[in-house]
């Protein structure tokens, strides 16, 4: 290896990481090093509408192409304040996602003309000051000689944290030569190790906390499994032990939804009453990456005494009321399999209760599209390895109760719940899924939502990318009505031309696309069972047209307790 | 005046200071303050598409309706950090916009609980943190004892520094009850008052100054004139004193340019030369309300030596070398028509090139609509009080070489230049333009900007708002091509069919609109001279087909040296 510019080595590193496709927009600072990925053999230039949509995208590659990362290109202040959102959603959800902002040159941020894009007061540090609040790790590439170290510091920081990071690329640096040496290394996460005498010890205590429950223990999997890269290690773990095991919503498909000894989701007194009692019954509760959020938890509303909680997480692990810093998941998860594995005849006759989809009704009483009908109809309709992804609002709660298909992932977005983010993220997500061997990618997004993101379509048709899209048209901010307002003006939708969106975009492209509009529960039906529908080979969009004031049950019961901790009544 | 709760407080205090109209989408830590925007008599809830393109109407709508502000309400975390670009843009182009934020209760910004739009580690000043950097004043409602003092204190900054300001409400808040005591005195601009020792001093070198120049001045106006309102100071002082006057691109209509003593827009070594030369040799230039941005003074040359050069800002003013800090132009000015007005009979005297409207060559040997060809043609369409919106792009620089007739107004964002931000701004503008006597909205959006921000002619139809929209659609960023990447791909923009959008947004709305398609010079004299086009009594959409590679002279200029500034070799 000789020398490289810094602008390549950039790109040589991600390409390393097997980063395939970069989101954002041109913009005059950036424009060099997009000459730069544009030429690149192995990586694609997406060009999204707008900042905040191209975030979203890099958030939605990232979750679906696990072990790699998401990346966003935006220009100084416009282009990266737009994107901010979409960072800090990432910061929120744990998704690793590079921000590379391109940036005036480093003479001109020593002299801070007012340029365009500046604030007109010659601060030139308030976009990185604001980004900091939204990123574990910050670079400023300002010195060839800091750049490389710089480069490898933050990547390492985002990709084993699974946390947005921020760089910034000053305009005449881009093309700069470095030293491409440090190339040869390749750049791993780098998960702190387990001090093994504390190992030792949890691994203990967990263990005789298991005697004395009798083996009497479930497994509760949520959002950190994925995140933090060991779903691997958790089959094997219920594999070897065989306890049943349940899901939060934001853990959701991080294992086999398929699994024997699965038994549906747990969110606390939101949960369906015999899987309740399953998992708060149990003597003892480990719970793996969890993530307590309102909308995660029931609004934190688990029965578990923490006398009978054990929680491991990326970087800690309680036992009971004991808190063990320093020990990580990643390592213990192995060593806990060998030391449980002898509970499995024991385990394996643990009860769990089969979680399996409702059959629907299309011969109920009224014909229109309800969610309690809805959702198990799709249900049906769901392949191996479909990713799905939802958007905050009725579909992130319906699609709770479906059981998926092996090798499914459900992408949602439930901590942060930014609407819109669903359309960016299915962008990013189909682009992903493609190399990761994953089949349709599948999204149902209110259409509310959608219309703060719509544009994104856009670039969906011109890449060839094939999602099925159910646009669920109810009127307006449906989930908002349950919180409050639920007749409010404020809360209405204007009734956009929904099926004609792919033609406003495509034709002039000439690409293939298909939209429909069911109404009723037969036209679903025909819809779901034409063949050609399922084989998705081009992009299609549904809108479903379905009651306004209708709501999967579990949103009804989270809507009241959120509703109550939002009391505007004094 | 009685008690009266804390959101009704707020509206009040709006409404006296003109509100009409607030931006924004609802989200679940708003909606109770939404019910009392929704129920208010003066103040009518626009809803937009999504934050950004909301906090792009407010600004627009303030920069129409001067003396009041523009007001953008989010809900916590995903909606005001998606309007963050937005905010920052008001700040950078000094627009009073308010921002104001539904937020957790009281006792859940205590207790901290992982809420969702959170970012899932407890801290809740983040947002708060990274808004200071685009805001002069923040208020933070956590205490019924201060509310109102703070809500005053924000809005006077707001207004009397014409910049944004951020104020968060917890949903607790809304309804709690405070004495109405304060709004018995208006809230107005408080500009400091010169101190009248240093003013006289001021104005005695001035006036000093002039006579060494024998009357021999030109004078310049520029953005601050528009935004800390001294265009009737500006309007007497010009009119008493008979002096030629030039604007900048950012000052343009900050005085009719039909005025008999206007010569044209001057940007450095841009301009045109017999306005450049009559704007330079003057013995003395007299800059008002001077914002020196790149793209405001052709790349920083103006070749006006500080020796001639006198500045009047909105709290100081320049004297060739010396500084007069917190003397500023609203009080000045009348004060400086006095002693200058007996200049009239010479300074009348002093040629000034008209401004004129080139005529339009639609026999030229080509019939496409470029650039030379286009902007003369629609300057023979304006009509008296339009006000026209362009965007970052072609058309911020084509508007320039078109005199506007009396009573139009300009708007555009030269210095922050955030494309897509002309759509929202259209909308706010629009609302504005009702209310204080401007007749027809006109906005010019390359198709590579529109597509950032589309969603947002939807509530244009909802609302019945009747602007005529000009899409350039040139194959793609046009401006960025100019820059740097001339036939790059990432320069390219997707064709969308443009003449479906207003049906796809509006055909289930039973509104009407119309959009047409103009690819000659022919087609487009046509449409201009239908009379039904001009009355503007719908919405209108026109896609205009330009050549990629064609663009306003100005811009050619301006690319050049910007692509100097920027460049990516070492
Ligand atoms: C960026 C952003 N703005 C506002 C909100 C508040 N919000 C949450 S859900 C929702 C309504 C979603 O409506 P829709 O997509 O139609 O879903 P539905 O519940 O009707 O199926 C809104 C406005 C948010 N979460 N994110
Ligand atoms: C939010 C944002 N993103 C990116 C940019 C960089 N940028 C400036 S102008 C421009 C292209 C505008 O293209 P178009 O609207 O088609 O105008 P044209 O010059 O082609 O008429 C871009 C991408 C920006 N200014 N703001
Ligand atoms: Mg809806
Ligand atoms: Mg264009």
């Amino acid at each position: 290896v000789g020398n490289i510019t810094i602008g390549n080595y950039i790109l040589t590193r991600l390409a390393q990481l097997k980063v395939t496709k970069m989101f954002g927009l041109p913009g005059d600072f950036n424009l060099g090093f997009l000459d730069l990925i544009e030429e690149h053999p192995d990586i694609d230039w997406v060009g999204d509408c707008n900042e905040l949509n191209a975030a979203y995208a890099a958030d939605g590659y990232a979750r679906v192409k696990q072990n790699s990362l998401g990346v966003v290109v935006t220009t100084f202040g416009v282009g990266e304040l737009s994107a901010m959102n979409g960072i800090a959603g990432a910061f929120s959800e744990m998704v690793p996602v590079l921000h590379l902002v391109g940036v005036p040159s480093t003479t001109q941020q020593k002299n801070r003309p007012i340029l365009h894009h500046t604030l007109g007061d010659g601060r030139y540090d308030a976009y990185t000051i604001a980004s900091k609040q939204f990123t574990i790790s910050q670079a400023q590439l300002m010195d060839k000689h800091e750049a490389a170290h710089q480069i490898d510091h933050v990547l390492v920081q985002c990709i084993t944290r699974a946390r947005p990071v921020y760089m910034t690329l000053p305009t005449d640096m881009v093309h700069q030569e470095i030293s491409g040496e440090r190339l040869k290394i390749p750049l791993t996460r780098h998960p702190a190790t387990n001090d093994p005498q504390t190992e030792e010890f949890v691994l203990d205590l967990i263990q005789e906390r298991v005697q004395q429950a009798g083996g009497d223990i479930a497994i509760l999997v949520d959002a950190c499994v994925i995140r933090f890269d060991v779903q691997e290690e958790v089959k094997e773990f219920l594999k070897q032990t065989g306890f049943p095991v349940y899901s939060t919503p934001m853990g959701k498909t991080a294992i086999d939804e398929g699994y024997n000894r699965y038994g549906g989701i747990y969110i606390g007194t939101i949960t369906h009453p015999l899987v309740k009692q399953r998992v708060e019954s149990a003597k003892l509760l480990l719970s793996i990456g969890s993530l307590k959020s309102d909308f995660n938890t029931g609004n934190f509303s688990y029965n578990i005494p923490t006398r009978h909680h054990i929680e491991l997480h990326s970087d800690h692990t309680r036992v009971q009321y004991g808190l063990f810093s320093g020990i990580g998941m990643k390592q213990l998860l192995p060593k806990l399999t060998e030391r449980l594995q002898h509970w499995y005849p024991t385990a394996i006759k643990l009860p769990v209760e089969p979680f399996v989809n409702v059959v629907p009704n299309a011969q109920a009483d009224i014909p229109m599209i309800t969610h309690a009908h809805f959702w198990p109809r799709v249900g049906q309709f769901f392949l191996p390895k479909d990713v799905i992804v939802t958007e905050t609002g009725t579909s992130n709660f319906g699609i709770l109760d479906v059981p998926l298909p092996e090798g499914a992932k459900l992408v949602s977005q439930i901590l942060w719940g930014s609407i819109g983010w669903s359309v960016g993220s299915a962008l990013g997500a189909a682009f992903a899924a493609r190399e990761v061997g994953k089949e349709r990618v599948i999204l149902f997004v209110g259409e509310g939502s959608l219309q703060l993101t719509v544009q994104e379509l856009s670039p969906m048709i011109r890449h060839d990318l094939k999602p099925i899209i159910f646009v669920l048209n109810n009127s307006g901010y449906t989930i908002e009505r349950y919180i409050h307002g639920r007749t409010r003006k404020y809360n209405d939708v204007d009734n956009w031309k929904w099926t004609s969106i792919l033609d406003t975009f495509g034709a002039n492209l000439g690409k293939k696309y298909q939209s429909y509009m069911v109404e009723t529960r037969a036209e679903l039906d025909k819809l779901l069972n034409t063949p050609g529908f399922g084989a998705a080979d081009k992009i299609q969009l549904v809108e479903v047209m379905m009651p306004a004031l209708d709501a999967p049950q579990a949103l009804e019961r989270q809507a009241e307790l959120t509703g109550k901790g939002n009391t505007y009544a004094p």
